[in-house]
């Protein structure tokens, strides 16, 4: 998966933080000596239940901003699934929350109790988007544990670290009891 | 200054919370009923102090999200003045903190204490970038200021809001006394 451009599409609803995942992987990124972009457009389809948040790392400028043909596609809710998962690349992968139901789609699915995890591991369901962060960093390497560790604590509201950094590591385990 | 199209860029140091006053400006937008990209560019310059945050709003469907055409520019330090200046639309404005040192270009530039008015007037520094929406929002009139006031009261951290509102308030009475 470490091609020239890497793009991600983080989607799910309103409120689970997924623009903050977005930064500290475009954070983490520069850290591992990459150009990254991180964005959210927000269009017509924004003002229903769905959002997204974008990167696009790559080692080149990044002249193109956008998302075209994302290499993963993270969704946490089913909505999220439906708007936003086509055009993946051929190699991508979608990444799904247990509480998804599995759309009918080609390409590569791995579903992980993302959000059950924050809530009954971590106790905190704000943080599923650590957690998540933590899977695509295993799952992907598209950016270095030690990278998306600084991100995090830099990004996180002071008080929360340790928190952050248990949630991320359950993101870790996920994808590690799935070989 | 009300185009089809207008290009935001927010510049300063890292901590100065620009991302989320971007992302306060593209949701404002979007209450507005327009349609908006708010996004960070990380490169090499990024790796030094200066940050930037860029948002694009649009009556229309915005294909390309990268600023090339400012017609806002904000620089709350002399380091992002110096880095981020250029490209100003004919008919844009810079606006710069008190403490930033005038640059020498030809372009209409608005300066006002936004720092020190967060710091001595609300009494927190940390709110300097909701004070910038403010001076935005009363200069550009590119979102509303109900929506700019939705905005934030959705995206600043629980019990900050009537600090934030305060803020806001303040980057208003700013230009107010500009005339």
């Amino acid at each position: 998966m470490m091609e020239e451009r890497v793009e991600i599409r983080l989607s799910g609803s309103g409120g689970q933080g997924l623009i903050l995942a977005g930064i500290i992987l475009a954070e983490a990124a520069i850290l591992d000596g990459k150009n990254a972009v991180q964005s959210q457009s927000y269009g017509p389809e924004a003002r229903g239940g769905a959002s997204r948040a974008e990167v696009v790392i790559s080692n080149d400028e990044i002249d193109y901003p956008k998302v075209t043909k994302p290499q993963v596609i993270l969704a946490l809710t089913n909505e999220a699934l439906n708007k936003f998962k086509d055009n993946l690349a051929p190699d991508g992968i979608i990444i799904i929350d247990s509480s998804v139901k599995k759309a009918d789609t080609p390409y590569k699915i791995v579903q992980l109790p993302i959000i059950e995890t924050a809530r009954d591991r971590i106790g905190r369901s704000m943080v599923a988007n650590i957690v998540a962060v933590g899977v695509i960093t295993a799952l992907t390497k598209v950016v270095s544990r030690e990278a998306v560790e600084r991100a995090i604590l830099k990004r996180v509201p002071k008080g929360t670290e340790e928190l952050n950094k248990k949630a991320l590591y359950a993101g870790y385990e996920l994808v590690n009891q799935l070989t």
